[in-house]
C-alpha cells in the first residue's frame, strides 16, 4: 500500500485520505512541509485563523531502520515570525505515522471558538471527537489519558495550557520511547495547533506495517557504514553521548560566545556549576542515565534522565539550549532549580529559549532578579500557565515583551528570540540567525560547528572572512537533512568523514528504488530554501528582516568586545545562490 | 533673518542652529518632516533607539494671518507601525514656532535611560534642563508648570506617564489658544518623545515677530477668497460649527458604516445618545461652548466646551473619533461618561483610537463589559496610567493585544488599529486606510468626504468602482495640503469651490515670492507619498502590508452585509502613478 495524504478539516469536522501527488513523492519532512505550506497557504493569511494549515510530516527515512532517522517535521505559517515555519522533533510519531503510510497529516479550517478535539489517526481513519475533559489539562496528563486509553506504543502529540491560550511561546509535545515529553519548538507551533482546537492527536501504533524497502540488501549495507560514521566521530560517538549537549556550556563559554545576562556579556562566571561535566557528574552521583535516545535507532543517544540529589527524577531531556537560557542568560547558577523549571517548561509545552529569553527581558524591566530561580519558575507555573495578565504579556515571547515595554535591546530576528551563540562574537552563527527563513534559529545551519568546534575545517568566530558562504552551506544541507528525518548531529560526521553522506544517500536510493547523487540533495536543500524564501516574501518579509538586532552593531560583547559588524549587502550576499 | 533648522542631540546635551538647506526652503510640515526623517533616519533603526529621530516642523502658511494655518507636523519613524509617521496637530506650537524662525526642531540621540529634560526653544537657543521634578506628571500638571515660568503664551509639547513608559498608544500633547490640550495622535509619537527623555518642549513666545510676507497686498487678497471659501461651504461652515466632527455620527450611522461592538456591525442602536445634535443640545443647556477652534485664525471652529449637567467643565475638544471609539465600538451610550473619559486621556496623553479600539479587544478577551464606562475609565486611569501588567498589555495597542491573547480579529492596518469608518461599507475609505504610508488613518485620504457626504461628487460607497483613483487623488491633495499647515476640513471647500485651491496657492506664493501651480502643489502630494513609501519599504514594509485585516473578507458587516472584495491587484494598483 503506497503513502497517503490524510487531510482534517477542522472547520467541517471531516477528514480524506488521498493519494500522495506525483510531486510531493519525493519529498519528506520539512521538504515536504514547506512544500505543502507554500503551495496551500494564503502567505497573507492570520496565522491562527482558519486560513492557516498546520502540517506534520516525518522524514525520508523515518519509519526505516536507519540510525538517527526519527524526526518528525511540522510545517504551518508562523504566528511568532509571520513566515514560514517547520520545526522537527524526536519522539515516536515520526516512526509511526511512516509505518502506517501516512506520508503527510494536513490540519485546515478552525472549529467553534473554547472547542477542543482529540484526533486518533489510524489506518485511513482519523476520528474527530469532542474532548472537553481534557481542556485545561497540561501534556503529562494529556499523555497519561492517551496510554490509558490505547496500546502503550501509541504516538502522541499535545499541547498544554499555554498552546489553548494561543500563546506564541507555546510547542505541540511528543511522546518520546521513555514516556517523556519531546518538542516541536520555536515558532508558536502549540498556538497553531490551538487555533485548530485540537488538544491532541494519537496514531495508532498497532495497524502499522514495517515500511518496505526497494532494495534491502543495499539499505542495511549502507545503514552500517552511516552508524559506524557516526560512531566514530569524536563529537556523535563521544562528547555528545558523554555529556549530552550540554557539553557545549564550557566551550562556547572559553569561546567568549554564551550569553550572559540577556546578551550582555559572552561569559558567565558560574559556568562550571552548570556545564555538561558538572551535569555527567551528577548523574553519575545521583543514579541518573547519561545516555538515552530521543527516538527509537538514535546511535548517539544525547539525552539523559537527570534526577535531584535524593536520587529522585527530575527531567529529562536537559539540553544546552535550555540550561544557556536558564543558567547564563538568566543567571541561574543551580543546575537542580533549571532542571526544575525543563520539567515543568515540558509539562506545559512552552518553548525553553523564548521563555528563558522573555524572563530575561522582564529582568531588565523589573520583574525579577537576575539569578532567581524561584520566582521565575512561579512566573511559569503562575502566570504563565494560567493566563494571567503577566502571563500574556510573558507568553508573546521577546519581541512582543519589547514592545510593550518600550524596550531597545530585543534579541530576536523575524520577532523569534536568539538563541545560545551569542551573534557578535560567532559569527557564522549570526550569519545563520539572520538569513534563516525560520528567524533566529541555531539549528538552521549550525555554523559552531565549523566556528568552533573545528568540524568541517575552522574559520575564526570573530572574523567576517567565510561566514556568509559557511553559513549558506550549512543551511542548503541541512535543509535537505531535516528532509530525511535525521537528527542534525548526523552533521558532525558528515562533515569530516567521507563515507558518512555517500551512505545517508544510498539509504535513501535504496528505501524508494530511486538514484539520487550529492547534487540531487544539495538542489533539494537549495529548493526547500527558496521555497520558503518565496513564501516569506509573499507574507510579507523583506531583506530588512535578514537583520540582527541593531544593538549588537554598537554595544561590543565582553571578553572580545566583539561587534555585528556586516553590511547588509554582505549579508543580503547570502542568497546568491 | 532666515527661517533656521534647530537641531538637539539628547546623547550629547548639546544643540546646534543651522541655516536651511536649499532642497528643504520650499518644504513646511509633513512634507519637511517627511523628507527630513527620510534623509537622515535608517530606515531600519529601532524607533525608540538612538538612532531615530524626532522632527517637529510648521506648515508653510503657519505663523500667518491665513485661515486655519495652524497646523504643526511632528514626524519619525513608528515604534507603532515600523515604518514612517507625520502626525499634525492645532494648538499654538505651530504659529510660534514659525514666528521665531524654526524651520524645524530636529531631536536626535539618546540620553542615559531614566533621565528627563526640558527643553525651552528661543531665538537661536535651546535649553536642555533635567527635569526630575516633572517626572511622573501628566499633561496638565506640566502645563501648569510651564505657564508659572513662562508667558502665558508659551507654546507647551509635552508627553505624560504613557509618553515616559514609551507606550505605543501615547501622544505628543499640544497647548492650544484657550489652554486645552491638543494631541499629535496616532503611531506612538509619544513614546518617540519618551524615548529621547524629553518631558516637555516649550517654544518661546515673547522674542518671536511677526512672519514677513514677500507680497502683503496679495496676500491678503487670497486669505479673504480662501476665508470666504470656508464660510460658504455648508461643512466647513454650517455642520462642523454647529455640531463639531459628532456631526459625523447621525450621518455615519445612517450609512450602515459606523463600526459597532468591536466592528462587528455596520449601526449602533443607541447613536441617538451619543450624536452631535445630542451634544450640541447638551452644550446648550448645560452653558458650554459650541464653537472654539483648536488654533489662532481658524475660521471653522470645530471645538467646543462640554459641561455636566450641573454647568461644570468637562472636557473640550470632544470629537467624532473618539465619541465613535467609546460609543459605538465599546457600547457606552453616556456622553457624558465618554467625556470624562475623553479629559483623562487628554491628561494622560494617549490616542483615543488606539485607546478606545484596544478597550475593545479586551471585551473580547473577556476583560471588561461592552458599554462599562466606569471600568473603562479605571483600565485607562489606573491600569495604562500606572502601567499596572494589564496598563502594559493595553499601553501596546490593538495589535500587540491581538498577538498576546492570540485573536484573529484585529482591526489594524500596518499594526495601527482602524478608526470610525468601517471599510466594508465605505470602500474608498478602506482605499486609504490600506495604502496610506501612515497605516490605517481616516485623514491621509478621507474618502468618507465623497462616499457619504458627496463632496467633490458622489462614488457610492458600497461598489469598488472608483474608489482606488478616488482615494489616490485624496491622498496626493492630504500629503500637500498637510505641508501647508492647513486643517484637513479646507478639503470640502477645495473640492467644490473652484475659487479655494488657487486662493490657497496665490497665499503660499505671496508669502515665500514664488510661483506655484496647481500642478505644481500635485506634484508636491505625489512627491511625498513616494517619499514616505519608499523610507517604509527601506524599513521592510511591502505590499503585503497594504492589506485590510483578513477577517474583514470573510465576515460580512451589518446592516448591508458588506464585506471587503478588493483583490489585492486592484489594492496595489493604488501606486500607478
Amino acid at each position: 500500500m503506497a503513502d497517503q495524504i490524510y487531510r482534517v478539516n477542522m472547520s467541517t469536522l471531516t477528514f480524506t485520505v488521498e493519494e500522495v501527488p506525483t510531486a510531493w513523492m519525493g519529498l519528506g519532512g520539512r521538504g515536504l512541509t514547506s512544500t505543502i505550506v507554500a503551495a496551500e497557504v494564503d502567505p497573507e493569511c492570520h496565522p491562527l485563523g482558519p486560513n492557516n494549515k498546520l502540517v506534520f510530516a516525518p522524514g525520508l527515512l523515518s519509519g526505516t531502520a536507519a540510525a538517527n532517522s526519527g524526526r518528525n517535521s511540522c510545517g504551518a505559517k508562523s504566528p511568532l515570525t509571520g513566515g514560514i515555519k517547520e520545526s522537527n522533533v524526536g519522539g515516536t510519531s515520526a516512526g509511526i505515522m511512516a509505518k502506517l503510510g501516512v506520508k503527510a497529516l494536513i490540519i485546515e479550517g478552525q472549529p467553534t471558538e473554547g472547542k477542543f478535539y482529540h484526533l486518533h489517526v489510524s489506518k485511513e481513519k482519523v476520528e474527530i471527537v469532542e474532548a472537553p475533559e481534557l481542556v485545561g489539562k497540561d501534556n503529562y496528563e494529556v499523555l497519561d489519558a492517551m496510554l490509558e486509553k490505547y496500546d502503550k506504543k501509541v504516538a502522541v502529540m499535545s499541547i498544554g495550557r499555554p498552546g489553548e491560550m494561543r500563546m506564541l511561546l507555546s510547542n505541540i509535545s511528543v511522546k518520546d520511547p521513555k514516556g517523556k515529553l519531546r518538542s516541536h519548538g520555536r515558532g508558536g507551533m502549540g498556538a497553531v495547533m490551538g487555533s485548530k482546537g485540537i488538544k491532541c492527536i494519537t496514531v495508532d501504533a498497532e495497524s502499522y506495517k514495517e515500511t518496505t524497502l526497494a532494495d534491502p540488501e543495499k539499505f542495511k549495507e549502507a545503514s552500517k557504514v552511516f552508524t559506524q560514521a557516526l560512531k566514530d566521530n569524536p563529537i556523535s560517538g563521544e562528547g555528545l553521548p558523554a555529556f549530552g549537549t550540554n557539553v557545549l556550556v564550557n566551550i562556547i563559554n572559553e569561546a567568549g560566545g554564551l550569553p550572559t545576562r540577556n546578551f550582555r556579556e559572552g561569559q558567565f562566571e558560574f559556568a562550571e556549576n552548570i556545564c555538561g561535566e558538572t551535569m555527567a557528574e551528577n548523574i553519575k552521583a545521583r543514579g541518573g542515565d547519561t545516555t538515552h535516545g530521543c527516538h527509537a535507532g538514535c546511535v548517539i543517544q544525547c539525552s539523559q534522565t537527570y534526577n535531584d540529589k535524593e536520587g529522585n527524577y527530575l527531567t529529562s531531556g536537559f539540553e544546552y539550549e535550555m540550561i544557556w537560557a536558564y543558567g547564563a542568560n538568566l543567571g541561574i547558577k543551580d543546575l537542580d532549580v533549571i532542571a526544575k523549571i525543563d520539567a515543568l517548561m515540558d509539562d506545559l509545552g512552552v518553548d525553553a529559549i523564548e521563555t528563558g529569553n522573555t524572563l530575561a527581558m522582564a529582568v531588565d524591566a523589573g520583574i525579577l532578579a537576575y539569578g532567581d530561580g524561584a520566582k521565575a519558575y512561579e512566573l511559569i507555573a503562575n502566570d504563565i500557565a494560567k493566563g494571567t495578565f503577566l502571563g500574556r504579556i510573558l507568553g508573546g515571547g521577546v519581541g512582543n515583551f519589547a514592545k510593550l515595554y518600550g524596550m531597545v535591546r530585543v534579541p530576536v530576528v523575524k520577532n523569534q528570540s536568539i538563541p545560545a551563540y551569542d551573534p557578535r562574537a560567532i559569527k557564522g552563527q549570526g550569519v545563520t540567525y539572520a538569513t534563516s527563513t525560520m528567524g533566529a534559529d541555531h539549528t538552521a545551519g549550525y555554523a559552531v560547528a565549523t566556528n568552533i568546534l573545528n568540524s568541517g575545517g575552522h574559520i575564526d568566530p570573530l572574523t567576517k572572512e567565510g561566514q556568509v558562504a559557511l553559513a549558506r552551506n550549512l543551511q542548503i544541507a541541512t535543509a535537505a537533512v531535516d528532509s530525511t528525518g535525521m537528527c542534525i548531529f548526523v552533521a558532525f560526521p558528515a562533515l569530516d568523514d567521507p563515507k558518512c553522506l555517500p551512505a545517508l544517500i544510498d539509504m535513501i536510493n535504496a528505501r524508494f528504488g530511486v538514484s539520487l547523487t550529492g547534487d540531487d540533495v544539495v538542489n533539494l536543500g537549495k529548493n526547500i530554501l527558496k521555497l520558503e524564501r518565496a513564501f516569506n516574501q509573499r507574507a510579507g518579509l523583506t531583506s530588512a528582516d535578514d537583520r540582527l538586532p541593531e544593538f549588537m552593531k554598537y554595544e561590543a560583547l565582553p571578553p572580545h568586545n566583539a561587534l555585528w559588524d556586516f553590511t547588509n549587502e554582505e549579508i543580503d550576499a547570502f542568497w546568491d545562490f
